[in-house]
């Protein structure tokens, strides 16, 4: 089992940003610079596609679930993403993507295909982190923890919350139900899931249907019009809001 | 024009209830104990099938908008409920729904023909009582308003909503398109819809069609799982965050 290292750390607005590696793994974690109480939740954020840990919409994020409700947050780079290197498999990948889009074909087969890959290597990663973030004083094994990944943060989170029962409320949305949908069949926790209504590489019927496919009692499915990239931000003050309700804590965001 | 005579009135934790009649339609009116500011929102709101303008979910959300955001709030008895004496005709299609509903048999066609007929009924007592609310000094005619209905009170609130330009955001939800789908695809003003996964009366294909039919440039769609009579709680929140953010005003709601 790997460690986590802590390699950087800086500070800002109340929030403590620590970069850290577990493994070859590079990954960031936030937490509230008035320091952790017991049982402080923890949320794990997946990232999107050509993204990385610190993308604006995972710092964005974090800051709400930080500030907002007092969490710890924490992110990797997906394999291949941010400070990682991609194998020659990945470029290959990559390459046949950008060539589908100029050529105007559908992405989804080969987002499905290459996110599905990435998710195999990237699941025993996000468990050897939430083993090594436990290890961390200030976390501890107690405190409840949740998942949140939209786009390939769906296509790794499903399976990972699918193995792994220590992550009770997640929030997902905006993929395929290749390949996913058999997987949220075992998913039995709390979820919240975005998709859009106008969605040019996602149909409705793909987005309903994943949607449906989780096992869980209690699911919200948010849609919204737009396309792809134009989900709202007031999606993120939802999913806060939702994981304040499932792991505790007082989400002050303002509306 | 009818103009708004106050029957009562009384008050508790910072709302004031006033009882009122518009011509001879019954209907209640909560206001900020703090007073109103200029352009201070209006909603107008309708009840559910069977229930009235002071059912618990109606006080409930109302306390909600005027605590919570320093809103008015109105609504009115729909013909028949409430206050209100019931015809023949609504003594008839009472009579049929509950025989169906003790048959087992499907309640959607009762349901629609009879909220199409109270709708009828209805829109121009909301516009009466638009027209008098926008007399009363404390209201006037500068701030924004709004409609929030579920069920019946959609089958009344997208005809009127369709036709009534003062209105500029809607929370609607848990209908059937049949009748309301034409109607909705005259509606362009930003839309939340609720909708139940599992209801047992409104299909999930019916459900969706309705909110498909919108031509709102921004419209939201929350399905949550669960039956028709189990739509949660925090889907009144998110509705007020909602009217918050088209309206104006700060939704102090806790999560």
């Amino acid at each position: 089992m790997s460690s986590l290292k802590f390699t950087a750390e800086s500070s800002s607005n109340g929030m403590v940003e620590r970069d850290f590696t577990v493994g070859d793994v590079p990954g960031v974690l936030w937490s509230p610079a008035s320091g952790a109480t017991d049982r402080t939740p923890l949320v794990l954020m997946g990232h999107g596609g050509g993204n990385h840990k610190k993308h604006p919409a995972m710092s964005g994020r974090a800051r709400l679930l930080v500030a907002g409700c007092g969490f710890h947050v924490a992110v990797v780079d997906a394999p291949g993403h941010g400070d990682r290197p991609r194998t020659a498999h990945d470029e290959a990948e990559i390459a046949e993507l950008f060539r589908a889009r100029a050529a105007g074909e559908p992405e989804g087969p080969i987002v499905v295909r290459y996110n599905d890959h990435l998710a195999e290597r990237a699941v025993p990663e996000y468990l050897a982190l939430l083993d090594a973030l436990q290890e961390l004083p200030e976390i501890g094994t107690e405190g409840p923890v949740g998942y949140w990944g939209i786009n390939m943060g769906t296509a790794i989170g499903i399976p990972l919350v699918a193995v792994e029962p220590r992550i009770t409320a997640a929030v997902f949305g905006q993929h395929w139900p290749d390949v996913l949908a058999e997987k949220a069949k075992r998913i039995t926790i709390p979820i919240e899931f975005d998709l859009q209504w106008d969605d040019e590489h996602i149909s409705r019927e793909e987005g309903l249907a994943l949607f449906d496919a989780f096992a869980s009692k209690e699911k919200s499915l948010h849609v919204n019009s737009g396309k792809h990239k134009e989900l709202p931000r007031f999606e993120a003050d939802s999913a806060v809001r939702f994981f304040a309700r499932h792991l505790g804590g007082a989400a002050t965001t303002a509306a």
